[in-house]
C-alpha cells in the first residue's frame, strides 16, 4: 500500500547520512505481518548500560503494545535494551490477544538476545483491531538477531513505514568536552497525526551516557514543542511511541548538558516536520507563529485551532489567501482573543490588523506568497506575551482518496 | 456559485408547504451584494407584540450583526420586528466599518417599515473580511418593503442561501386548547458547521403568543440538542444566528405548553438535519448516538470527537466499515473512557465490545450498513448513564473542491 503512494512533494531531496551510534544495532525483514514485497519488522538491539526514555499517546484507548511499554520504562536499567516494531497492524483494540500479542514477542526477543523481557520494548503500526499475527514475526527472530549491524538504521526506517511516502532519519553531532557525541533518530508517520501526546513512531538514539531519569525529564520537555506542536489531521493515533536510547558508549556524559540539548531538539524538530512533510497528499508546509497571546496555553490553543480547521486547511491547498478563514479559527477555538487587537500576516505581507484588513494589504501580496510551497502564517493576538508555534499541511483531495480506501 | 453546485444527493425530494403565519410577511430580492443572477436579500417584518428570542455564535471574532442583534434582544417588546438578512458578504471582521453598515441598514429598515430600530434585526453570511457594499441592500428597501407578502417565506428562504445546494424550510401545527398554532421555520448553512454555539441562520416564526423571557429560555434549551448537536466540518461561523418569533397573531398563549415545545423541537431537529444533508460535498447522513458514558456533557464530547474525526469521515465516504478509527477517535475525545467496557455498532450490527472485535461480527455486515444513504453508529461506553445524539456527515473529495477555491 504505501508503496503505491507517490512521494511527496514535500519530501526532502535524500534520506540524511546518519551515523552509527556505539553500542546500539539494527537488523529488518519482510515477515508479510499484511503488506508483501517490502519489510515490516525491525529489531534494535542496544549493549548494556543503556538509558531509555519514552513518551507515548495520551489516548484512552492506546494500544497493548504502548501499555506494556509504559510499564518497563525506567526498570532494570543497568541492562541492554531492545526495540521491536512492525507496521501493517497496530495490534491496537485486540482484547485479551494483544497483550498475548505483546508477551510472545517480548519473551521471544528477550530469549533471542539473552536481555531480560522487561527491557524488550514493542510496539505496532498500521490498521486498528485486526489480530497481530505474531507468529508471522516470531518465525524471523533468528534471521533477525542474526544479521544485526550497526550501519542498518535507514533499513529500519524504511521497515516502520505505513502510508508514509519516504523514510524519516536526522542525525546530529554535539561536542562536549571536545569529545564528539551522536545522535540519531528515525520516524514514521503521516496520518492520524495530532499533538497533545507522543505522537507517531520515533526512535532516537545516542551514544551519550545520560542519567535515565534526566534522559525521561529530557525528553517529556523537548516533546512538548516539537512533536505535540505538529498535526496533520487532528486525530490522534492509539499507538504513538517516542523513545530516545542513550547507550554510553561514546563514555562522555552528556546529562543536562545545553549543546546536547539543543542538537536533540534539533533532530526532533527535524523528524517532526519530515512527519508533517509527509502528511497524507500534503502539497504545502505550514508554519504558524502566534504570539502575543494571553499565555502560551492559549497561543498553543490558537495555533492548533487554526492548523486543524477544514477550512483554512483546504485553503491552502487553492492557494487562497483567504484570511477570513484564519480570524474564524481564532474565534472559535475558545481561548481569549479580541477581534480588533489581532493582526495577521501571510510571510512578510500584513494582512489584517485593528479589526480588518490592513490598508497596505493587496490581494496579489497574499496570493503570491499562498503559491508558495513552505507558508509561514503570523498571528498576534495583541493581548500578552504567550507564544507557540505549530506545524501543518494542506488538507487536499489526495488525503481523502489515500483514506476513504485504506484498508481495501 | 450556490446555483452551480448539484443538488445533494441528501437532500429532501421538496421543500415542504410552509404556512402563512399570522402577523409575519416576507420580500426578497437580487441586490448584487456578491452573487449574480440570484436573490440575495430577504426581508421579514413582524406586527407589533412579537416576542424575539436569539442565540448567537460564541465566536470571540464574530461579526457585526451578531454584537447588533445580541444588544438589541429583549428592548421594545411591545413592537414589531423586522430582520433583514442578505448572503455573499458576511460583514464580519470589517472593523469600524462593519458596525457602520448595520447602523446604515437598520435605520433605513426602521425609515421605511417605521419600527424603532432596536427592533431592526440583520444577519450577513457569505466571505468574511470584505466590505459590505450595503448601499446596494439601501437601495432596493423600497422594493422590499413595498413586495411583503405573507407566503413569500420559500422565496426568503432561497435568498439567504450561499454554498446551500437546496433551500431549507419545515413547519409545525400544534392544536392548543383546540386553536391551531402555527410554527415555520427557514435554514441556511452547509459548511463552516460546528456546534457548541447557534449555528448557521436560522429563522423560525409561530402565530402563538409566548412570553419574552420565556421564549428566550425556550430557544436556548432546544437549541443545545438540536442546532448545538449537528456538525459538518468542526469549524464555527462568525455570524451564526438562530432567531425565533412569536407574532401573538393567533390569540393562543402557547408560553411553556409541552405540545407547542414538542412541535418547535421537531421543526428545530428538521432544520438541523437539513443542514446537515446539505453538508458540502455529503453523500452520507450519520447519526451518532452515544450511551453509557459518564455524563450527558462526556457523551456529547465523545460524540463530537467521532463526527469531526477526518478519518471516520473518509472511512464513511469510503463505505468502509472502519470500526478502528471510530476507537481512536473515542480514545483522543479527553472524554472519560474505558477500552475493554465499551462497544460499537454499525445500525443493529454490533461490531465491537470487551476490548475487541465481537464473535459475532463479520466485515460484510458492517460494510453493507456503510452502503447505506442514512448510518447510525451507536456506542455504549459502558460508564454511566449519559446520552447524547450527534448528527453529521462524510467528508469528500467534493468538499475538498467546494473549499479549495471558495472566493474565486
Amino acid at each position: 500500500m504505501a508503496k503505491t503512494l507517490p512521494r511527496s512533494p514535500l519530501a526532502p531531496a535524500a534520506f540524511p547520512a546518519l551515523p552509527e551510534i556505539g553500542g546500539l544495532r539494527f537488523a529488518s525483514t519482510a515477515a508479510g505481518v499484511r503488506y508483501q514485497g517490502r519489510t515490516d519488522v525491525m529489531l534494535a538491539v542496544m549493549d548494556p548500560g543503556t538509558s531509555v526514555a519514552g513518551v507515548f499517546t495520551r489516548s484512552a484507548t492506546c494500544s497493548a503494545p504502548v501499555l506494556d511499554c509504559q510499564a518497563k520504562l525506567g526498570s532494570n536499567t543497568e541492562q541492554g535494551a531492545a526495540i521491536l516494531v512492525n507496521s501493517g497492524n497496530s495490534n491496537a483494540f485486540t482484547g485479551h490477544y494483544g497483550q498475548t500479542s505483546v508477551a510472545e514477542i517480548t519473551a521471544a526477543v528477550a530469549n533471542k538476545t539473552g536481555l531480560p523481557q522487561d527491557r524488550v520494548f514493542t510496539a505496532s503500526t498500521g490498521v486498528i483491531g485486526e489480530p497481530l499475527p505474531h507468529d508471522r514475526i516470531l518465525s524471523k527472530l533468528d534471521e533477525l538477531n542474526g544479521t544485526l549491524s550497526a550501519s542498518a538504521m535507514k533499513d529500519a526506517a524504511e521497515a516502520i513505514m505505513t502510508t508514509d511516502t519516504f523514510p524519516k532519519g536526522s542525525a546530529a553531532t554535539v561536542d562536549i568536552d571536545g569529545t564528539p557525541v551522536q545522535i540519531a533518530g528515525i520516524a514514521k508517520g503521516s496520518g492520524m497525526i495530532a499533538p497533545d501526546m507522543a505522537t507517531m513512531l520515533v526512535y532516537i538514539f545516542t551514544d551519550a551516557v545520560y542519567d535515565q531519569g534526566r534522559l525521561q525529564a529530557l525528553l517529556s520537555a523537548e516533546n512538548d514543542t516539537s512533536f505535540n506542536c505538529i498535526t496533520v489531521d487532528s486525530d490522534t493515533s492509539t499507538s504513538d511511541s517516542l523513545m530516545l536510547c542513550a547507550t554510553g558508549a561514546s563514555g562522555v556524559d552528556a546529562t543536562d548538558h545545553p549543546a546536547f540539548t539543543e542538537a536533540l531538539r534539533g533532530v526532533m524538530l527535524d523528524l517532526a516536520h519530515q512527519v508533517v512533510r509527509d502528511g497524507e497528499g500534503a502539497t504545502k508546509f505550514v508554519e504558524i507563529q502566534i504570539t502575543g497571546a494571553a499565555s502560551d496555553a492559549d497561543a498553543k490553543i490558537h495555533g492548533l485551532a487554526i492548523a486543524n480547521s477544514p477550512l483554512v486547511k483546504t485553503a491552502i491547498a487553492g492557494e487562497d489567501p483567504n484570511w477570513g478563514r484564519v480570524v474564524m479559527a481564532i474565534g472559535k477555538s475558545g481561548a481569549k482573543a479580541d477581534r480588533d487587537l489581532l493582526s495577521i500576516s501571510f510571510g512578510d505581507v500584513l494582512v489584517a490588523e485593528k479589526g480588518w484588513v490592513a490598508p497596505s494589504y493587496k490581494e496579489e501580496l497574499g496570493a503570491a506568497e499562498m503559491r508558495k510551497e513552505e507558508i509561514t502564517l503570523k498571528v498576534d493576538l495583541g493581548l500578552g506575551d504567550g507564544t507557540a508555534t505549530i506545524w501543518t499541511c494542506d488538507l487536499t483531495h489526495q488525503y481523502i482518496t489515500i483514506n476513504a480506501d485504506y484498508r481495501s
